[in-house]
């Protein structure tokens, strides 16, 4: 079964030119980085454009893998923790990361 | 342009019992709410399987809207405010919900 890796992103400090210099570097800099890890099958980036209710979230990613073995084995990558590095560069406290098990009701 | 809602959900205080009392009131009482409101094309309903950084989230849960129109009429209609007086029965304090614009990379 699929898994998906979201990854959910705060507001960050600093109004307008903030939130436009992290959009700026995560697809600057961070897409390119996540698109090397080993096992990815697809990214789907979703910005925020409401909000109704609890966290000021401004950006959702969906990442797929193929099973929780991929998943894990893309974790551990070298690729994934260079990616990781450019996000508490460019997203410091942002970030919510975690897996998702996928059941269609 | 479809958009879709998404409903993120904290984990609740009290342990297991708790986490168990929510999902089985989510299912057996909110979803069905949610199928009800007017314009939705489809709910996916997504368990957090694991956590790798950031806020103790449990459930994603994403609707799916044909545009931003079926989304404003959605949230508007008797049947989401039915809905939304069922979560905070059930999940006080634990929703952050967006409405996410998909552009695939």
């Amino acid at each position: 079964m699929a898994v998906t890796l979201l990854a959910l992103f705060k507001r960050p400090e600093g109004g307008a030119d903030a939130m436009d210099e992290f959009m700026r570097r995560y697809r600057a800099e961070h897409l390119p980085l996540i698109s090397l890890v080993p096992g990815l099958r697809s990214t789907v980036v979703e910005p925020v454009s409401g909000h109704f209710a609890g966290d000021d979230i401004v950006l959702a990613t969906r990442m797929e893998f193929d099973d929780k073995a991929a998943l894990d084995e893309g974790m551990a990558s070298d690729e994934m923790r260079a990616a990781g590095r450019n996000l508490r560069e460019i997203a410091p406290g942002m970030l919510t990361l975690v897996a998702l098990d996928e059941a269609a009701e």
